[in-house]
């Protein structure tokens, strides 16, 4: 069983940024996302792009903002169970929470901050019917350990960035890259699409196109896919993993039965106070919430889970009494011992 | 008469940032501070110290904070009345705003944000009786324009970082800087108290404590001050200027009798929806509001500035229905002619 002060469902740019409000709290926080690493969507869906309304930068890649924030919060040494689905949530008698993951993993707090962005990402699948037997038996929706690939023969389908980005990271670890995509046109950054051309001309990268993967074979595992190619008779070709990069879809999931009040695909919160939702100890923080005047933006997050965390803290600590302290004047104690504060004034004689 | 969209009272960092919101609904915005720069309390009181708490900036400083938010917002023109206060404020029949400063200087606009921090700084003065006579006849209480000062004499009074930091920049001005302070410890950044006494050795700055101003002498404007040094002798020294710098305090001042519901000296707003102030069309964002678990804080005052921004275009186009469109899939068209965008997706043929 995991413990912690705040257990954040959700590791995009919100959930992320709890993590240092609560440290200033001195509460800590562990954090569950669906996705193999943290920064949600930012980190997911669209790295390389620029956001331009995250204030004080005139333009910063979506990427680079995972980037800072995790560093922002290193201090405060946030715990993580990636790869995970927050599935099930009970509440204990003494008032705290056990979240259960869809691998079962258990984690207990009591206080439960919902950052889960617009859901979480579920891969859309191709219309192939027994790919359900195959699913992590070498069918991958989604490359969470690149490792796992080295020296295997993969097929990639799919034909916007993920599935070109991915096509170029793994001819240097695959032993065969086979790209197929039922359009011979790609969607992507120029760039991308580029190093692909290159790298199928360099022989590195088999491409087939216009073509689709129609069923799957094997046994107990991958070994082979089978493919129509412009409209002719179906081939065979032998492989150890079939990954098709379809895109991801957000859904709010498991948590939509939580017994928490659902409004538009998104939880209802006490905007006027604390973002808590209508079950005590429960708060939810950035877009997965809505309230009057409700702005899904990132900076909106920021300031949810700034005051979500003050209410945290009373319900962690009913006894005691937080005085705010401007990080200016009081510094940043990190729990790993480091300590970050403004230069001292010196008082000093001039004579 | 200056008219604008949104007529921003204080252009600390949730006034900057209002311009940039505004700005991506296309509303215009103007700014008034009494302070000779932007940035507020950023800017003036500490330019030179970090923040730690600013969301994706694991330290900034707070000098630094307001240069970038000045660079987000170029492209929207805001435009600027500084060094005047806000003084009044009227009604008209059309249901726009008239507001006037301490100058004289009349804005006109359907929409005001007062994002006045922890109000307008006053400088403390010094209690030499008739100092009052002097005020802008040689007495500055803060340093608005430095180039009023080559070729004059100039007596600094005070012992922190703003004595320090002006008598060290005026040395390269002024005919003649003369820093007096009531003690021989100065109290301010190590490198500008090493800076004065490496000046005052090399006889740039005349140095006199422990010691004080007791008065002034003059007929229209300043010609010298008296002073007491070390409990002796009242001695006089000829000077054009006397800038007594003992720091500044935040006063509410006049907003404080424009009808607003004021509450703990800050200004209470409807933080359910729309950060509006009791007066319809009058809003108040950041430091300067308050509601039932308000937060000074920085990254709060930037949700609040969004929102109201929002709640401000209906006001002002109430036929009008705005649809949100995030920055990093719409860019961001400034005023200037400039376009932001995201680098678009190609669709090639990979062969």
């Amino acid at each position: 069983m995991i413990t912690t002060d705040i257990l954040i469902i959700g590791a995009g740019p919100t959930g992320l940024f709890t993590v240092f409000e609560a440290g200033l709290l001195k509460l800590r926080c562990h954090l569950i996302d669906a996705l193999p690493q943290p920064g949600g969507q930012c980190s997911e869906i669209y790295p390389k792009k620029p956001i331009y309304d995250i204030p004080a930068y005139p333009e910063i890649l979506a990427g680079d903002l995972t980037g800072k924030l995790m560093e922002q919060i290193k201090q405060f040494e946030p715990g993580f169970t990636l790869g995970e689905r927050a599935e099930t949530i009970e509440k204990q008698e003494d008032e705290t929470f056990i979240v259960t993951t869809n691998k079962g993993t258990k984690h207990q707090a009591k206080v439960v901050a919902i950052a889960g962005g617009l859901g979480s990402f579920e891969p859309r699948k191709p219309p192939i019917p027994n790919i359900v037997n195959f699913e992590d038996k070498g069918v991958e929706y989604m490359i969470r350990e690149p490792e796992m690939y080295r020296n295997k023969k993969v097929v990639i389908s799919g034909g916007g960035d993920s599935a070109l980005d991915w096509s170029i990271f793994l001819t240097d670890i695959a032993a065969e890259v086979t790209l197929i995509h039922r359009r011979n046109e790609f969607r992507g950054a120029l760039d991308s699409v580029e190093k692909v051309q290159e790298l199928k001309d360099a022989g590195k990268i088999k491409m087939i196109t216009p073509a689709e993967v129609k069923g799957i074979i094997g046994k107990d595992k991958v070994e082979g896919v089978s493919v129509v190619q412009n409209g002719g008779e179906e081939f065979t070709i032998e492989t150890d993993h079939f990954i098709p990069l379809f895109g991801l879809s957000p859904k709010l999931g498991p948590i939509a039965n939580w017994g928490l009040e659902i409004e538009k695909n998104a939880i209802k919160v006490d905007n006027a106070l604390d973002y808590q939702t209508n079950i005590p100890g429960i708060y939810a923080i950035g877009d997965v919430n809505t309230y009057p005047g409700k702005l899904k933006l990132i900076l909106c997050g920021f300031h949810e889970a700034t005051l979500m965390c003050q209410s945290a803290f009373q319900r962690i600590f009913p006894d005691k009494k937080y005085v705010m302290k401007y990080t200016t004047v009081g510094g940043v104690d990190g729990f790993d011992g480091t300590r970050k504060e403004a230069p001292k004034a010196v008082v000093k004689k001039i004579d």
